[in-house]
């Protein structure tokens, strides 16, 4: 195994000292947690957004913490749930008497441990409400999860909550933005290779030379199936293919995303985003804004995904809103 | 080989329209060139900024074209010097009456067509200067280059420059406040595996797996030594001592990157971050702003830079001027 690290039991609490020191003046950790908030938290007169997910996907999500996006992300271990005694620091850290939403990828873990923090915040006079995000139209059911799993599409779930937390809306009004959003919502993923563990020192799975697996999930769970090798303009179509099967968007507005799993060099998601866009103008759906980059990674994993979020005016204004984090800006 | 492409011949042409797809407000494409601008180019009233090289390296050139930063980016073919032909089209695409500065990394092929195509433009009227970066401490000299080769801290140029230029400085005026840049920015870089280039579809020199190169080149050029696996702690030291021995920046202040070199998860980078914050406060050596993430990477390959710039007043107000990028923010 060839990491940059140096005990792999410690990656994660090494991470969050090194990412607070490039960043002192807009994110803060707190004490002894693996929650990293806004430095300015609890901000007045706001809904706070707390996110979370084990680690290893970086930079999801303490990367869109800040004005306009989250307040608060807890860091589980790699790939492994954030506990509830994290989320509650989390919650108590950013709730400022408006109520705090909890937006949460769908992995049993996660939601598991998500839903016991809240309740112990509600039991201590918190107001708390949740989404989960499910925008993986790959598989139903998964090897860590009951029904669709969540993926980068949550990073626009996270925009859109924040920006209307933003506007002083209530908790019932950022909740209804953020389930908007996880309707409209869907993704698909490919990897060209698996991805190591710290801890572990292997890969997680072997895909042989000539091989690729569509639909995998951040974790290396199982996609749809492995083929061979293809090039980029096919994937791409794939991938594109199987999630307007899902949910009709012609004759709509969309946001794209084309998002790198860790190991896929810039170049590769633009050549996919060239085809994306043809695709799209072929199907008469016009591309209203587009991010192209590593936004929820996993690890050292070749492969990319993409995902799309069909808008409506409301969604629009609040998907250009300005922010301010490390990871995302419009 | 597994790469998300399509024709190991067109990955450059392919690249450069989805980028543009991705980012149409704010950037263009001349037509039939490889010539990223901003799409408002030439900005009346201002000095130009042109820069380019290989491609290979993204979000080097074309992520920093924008409002205070460059003005346009010349692609090469992967890891070749762009032609004079296509920098000169750069070159009368952004000037505006004020003359242009081109920042060039010291390859070179990269410095003789850049001159080249300098003289041209001079021939037909264009005022144009240039500055050279070699802020890489590894080498004296290498396989492509007489003297020390650019790097990352290219990066901290382009944004010195563009926030000067867009004072509405003249081009003498741009061009010191480069030069200082230069003078004052070192960086240095490990590989931990080889990079692959898409035409020749195998890596291009080989690392075994307890392996690593200290000092390596962003085309692979061979570094200092190669060494069995390190920490990352150690592997920090190492850098940031061989920078300190070049220069002293005891009790100065310093802007500080780590930089990802394509495959290394960003994990490991903000472990790197955090013993460089650790060694500088040692030193006694203040960190005024920190950069984390991809900036300058050799396509696939696993590894990270370290790169200190020296500030002093002018530089420091200058850094964090406004700046609107794909790839660079303050």
């Amino acid at each position: 195994m060839k990491k940059v690290i140096n005990n792999a039991n410690h990656v994660v609490h090494e991470m969050l000292d090194g990412l607070v020191a490039a960043y002192p003046d807009s994110l803060k950790r707190l004490p002894g947690t693996t929650v990293i908030t806004r430095s300015d938290a609890p901000v007045q007169g706001k809904v706070g957004i707390v996110s979370g997910g084990g680690s290893g996907h970086e930079p999801a999500h303490a990367g869109y913490v800040g004005r306009g996006m989250l307040d608060a992300a807890v860091a589980g271990e790699v790939f492994t749930s954030p506990t509830p005694d994290q989320i509650i620091e989390a919650i108590k850290a950013v709730d400022s008497g408006n109520g705090v939403l909890l937006i949460i990828k769908n992995y049993t873990g996660d939601v598991m441990n998500f839903e016991m923090a809240q309740e112990m915040a509600e039991m201590e006079g918190i107001n708390v409400d949740r989404v989960i995000v499910n925008d993986d139209v790959a598989v139903e059911d998964s090897t860590f999860t009951v029904g669709r799993r969540g993926i980068a599409g949550t990073i626009f779930v996270h925009k859109i909550a924040g920006a209307m937390a933003d506007t002083g809306a209530s908790l019932l009004e950022v909740k209804a933005a953020a389930e908007k959003t996880i309707v409209n919502v869907r993704s698909m993923g490919v990897a060209l290779s698996s991805c190591t563990l710290p801890a572990a020192g292997k890969p997680s799975f072997t895909l042989a030379d000539d091989e690729m697996e569509i639909g995998i999930g951040i974790h290396g769970e199982p996609g749809i199936e492995r083929v061979p090798l293809e090039e980029a303009d096919r994937l791409t179509t794939i991938l594109v293919n199987k999630i307007l099967q899902d949910i009709d968007y012609e004759q709509e507005e969309v946001a794209v995303m084309v998002n790198g799993l860790g190991a896929t060099p810039e170049m590769e998601l633009h050549i996919v985003n060239r085809k994306l866009s043809q695709l799209l103008k072929e199907k008469d759906i016009a591309v209203y804004k587009n991010w192209v980059g590593e936004y929820m990674t996993s690890l050292d994993m070749e492969g990319f995904s993409v995902t799309l979020l069909k808008l409506d005016s409301e969604l629009k204004s609040l998907l250009v809103k300005d922010v301010k984090t490390i990871a995302f800006q419009v």
